[in-house]
């Protein structure tokens, strides 16, 4: 399986805008984290819900990518987020993602989203990713 | 109810870095779009999952505020988008919403989302939004 | 394509206990009813929300054996259903489907559940079925 | 907080068609489980996927009654489901809750969904429940 380095790498050449930092990945896991500048910042002074959205998008597919190796060409098929709790502003938003199936043609994982001032989940998100159809066949 | 140029101050105090384009509102309805640019691309020339669940967000939020006035604490409870078809990459966003439900407490409503090349729906989307309490009550 | 009484007889072999009785089938959509007995009501005089759900489910599946033709391992991935308006106990429910996506891997659609009582969307549901892998490739 | 005898008197006088069964509830969890006869079989002998959607819809329930006290009005406004894996005939479907966010009017929750012949979960949800409004205000 890849290692750390190498997804990063990835990351950076298919997301170039991006600024998730991968903190760490493992089979079936991965947990991202992202900074929070004024462009993230909602009235209330809260973090704009498609920021968390999108921290728990990248969070599946470095899950992903530790999972099942480098497939640049998985893509997101769903996503349900409910929030929970209003993030503190000034603090990173955490995502810990877990994968629930590891199919041959779609993945399935849950992320919990954290402001790091706190322990409590302020956002919990399921998704589906689907794999590229020429991927060689695995038991599932 | 308020006119689109009020939306559209509220959203600009609100959301100074957003960049959707308020098309219409009308009762229950909304339609946004919004540009696209090298920082909204992925790998494969196409449009990144976030900014399409930011547009049916915005798409959201805009047919509450011309529906039941400028309610700034309106909040995302949840979202749930499905992606539908790769979107091509030169072409703005547009977000059409309707709102299905607009209770005391609770709104929902339903964004099909477009690459403007096309006729085709890209996405869909189905998200619900909490009113403040305080607002005085309507008969659902 | 089939016609609507060889899907009819397909769903009494596959689900002999069900009991939605298929409205009328065409490309990309379907419409089911229900009717509603002591079993599927609720205190409050109201209808089960898992009823809501089955009738969901059975549109879905409906509008895709009317698009694709009798494909009997066509299973469901996800469900999201949003529970709008408090339905009338004493009416059938009916289930007015519409797909909006047809791949050679996934299909995606969408229910829109009502109680004949009344025009009002009593709840919203999108679902994914996936599709045998056995199945001729098409062009999406 | 009540005792699970209480819990499941209500419920057995609001769903008394319901077969669930209550194994376990505690502070904002719950562990529900369902038997399986020829009526929640599908073809290939597997369990019906509205089973596991009302498994999960009284799982939250319990968890929420068991949290807050005996609401009987608390309505699912919400439910996403991802199914995982076919689960095996022959055994009861078990439904694990845990309660993500109890606020004043939304209660969030994912089940997690097993047959009870292996430890994999078979598929996962995420519901939503409003509590009714005259319920007196606790700090969330």
């Amino acid at each position: 399986m890849p290692s750390k380095a190498e997804i990063v790498e990835l990351l950076a050449r298919e997301f170039p805008h991006d600024q998730c930092v991968v903190e760490a990945v493992g089979d079936r896991s991965a947990t991202v984290s992202h900074a929070i500048g004024p462009a993230q910042l909602r009235p209330g002074n809260t973090v704009s819900g498609p920021l968390l959205m999108a921290v728990a998008d990248v969070a599946l597919y470095v899950a992903i990518l530790g999972t099942i190796g480098l497939v640049p060409l998985a893509v997101t098929t769903s996503l349900t987020i409910n929030f929970l709790k209003r993030p503190a502003s000034a603090y990173p938003i955490k995502g810990v993602c877990r994968l629930m199936k590891v199919g041959r043609v779609l993945v399935v994982g849950e992320v919990a989203l954290y402001s790091s001032s706190s322990e409590d989940m302020i956002a919990h998100a399921v998704g589906t990713y689907s794999l590229p159809p020429t991927r060689p066949r695995k038991t599932e």
